[in-house]
């Protein structure tokens, strides 16, 4: 509580370099070292650090090992947290095949879709089940996090049905901005956004190229 | 040029929709009908619309079909866009096989790695490189795209690596900020940052619920 989002948004990254370091036997880490690694300033490393309750030693820095456990303690990395995810589409299934998140101390345990060739199938251990098992699992579960990957018509739709049946949190992945009750955490990742981005500055370099070459 | 970053998100969120009304044989689409199904407000999809150059007709919306080549051609969709993918690891291997990017013009034709066992393999049509086969791939293929799903510790040296070698545009998925020279455009898309504020507020809200039990 009270600490910023821009420092939580940062601890993986902590997170992701001191088991690298560890990897590489490395016992000691100071904070301009961090920073350099990860292009960060020295201060806001330091800053960042400190809410997690961890603090360097002058000239030796951080022990490698208890800044991780510190970091993984104060972002509960140490508790796995349990999704249901529903679109079992091309993205679902990226995301179900994705290994990374239960590193990142979250587990996809069930995945719901409407494809009747999909439903009664498993991928990567995870089971896919058809929409009307939701009510009876969440029921029985008590999953904090719901994932959305389904079409953006749907997925506002699905929020709903997630919040009214208990979930905590929701991941969303379509393309729409979600409408949420107060208190239910969202989180958008918007793929195709940064992608849409992308296209559009490497289109606008191409005409001031071309507008270059038209006037010479 | 000169359109709003937050429009150029939006794009693909109304491009998602108009496929989808289209498959639905919805003929015509309202300003007010749009932003109800996409939760925005309807003055703002009339000022998005209006950049693509589509206007609708009082009464009888926009003709889905115009509509959505406007859009596409607005946002250079017409045209593919290939990429370089640099580390097939579990998010590498999950981006690869997402078929989605097709869709929206983009399509990886190479991805390199330095595990020699998945060198000289291919993965959803797309084949996996020594990263010493990156220059010359580069210098032959001229690819905008450059697409990082590395360790955080080496996407920097990846990312000066490609910039060398002629990409226009970084699409960073590396838990790490990334220093570029002015004129290569750089989006970041960091999901573990996402799952972090998702678990840190879980964590909260816990926190604060047993509190309240406490006082009980």
């Amino acid at each position: 509580m009270g600490v910023p989002e821009p420092t939580i948004r940062r601890m993986p990254t902590y997170l992701n370099l001191l088991k690298e370091l560890l990897e590489m036997e490395e016992s000691n880490v100071s904070a301009p070292q961090i920073a350099r690694r990860l292009n960060l300033d020295p201060t806001q490393v330091v800053k960042d650090l400190s809410y997690a309750g961890a603090s360097g030693r002058p000239r030796i820095g951080y022990a490698v090992g208890d800044l991780l456990t510190s970091l993984k303690n104060f972002m509960g990395y140490n508790r796995q947290r349990e999704a249901f995810l529903v679109g079992a589409g091309s993205l679902g299934q990226a995301l179900i095949q994705y290994d990374g998140f239960v590193e990142h101390s979250m587990r996809i345990v069930a995945a719901f879709d409407i494809n009747k060739e999909k439903i009664g199938t498993e991928m990567n251990g995870v089971p896919i089940f058809s929409m009307d098992k939701y009510r009876d699992l969440a029921d029985r579960l008590h999953i904090p996090i719901g994932i959305i990957t389904t079409p953006a018509s749907v997925a506002q739709e699905i929020a709903d049905m997630m919040v009214c049946w208990g979930i905590k949190a929701i991941w969303n992945f379509a393309p729409v901005a979600l409408r949420l009750p107060e208190g239910v955490i969202l989180q958008d990742t918007h793929i195709y956004a940064n992608l849409a981005v992308i296209l559009n500055k490497l289109m606008d370099v191409e005409k001031q190229t071309t507008e270059i070459v038209n006037q010479q």
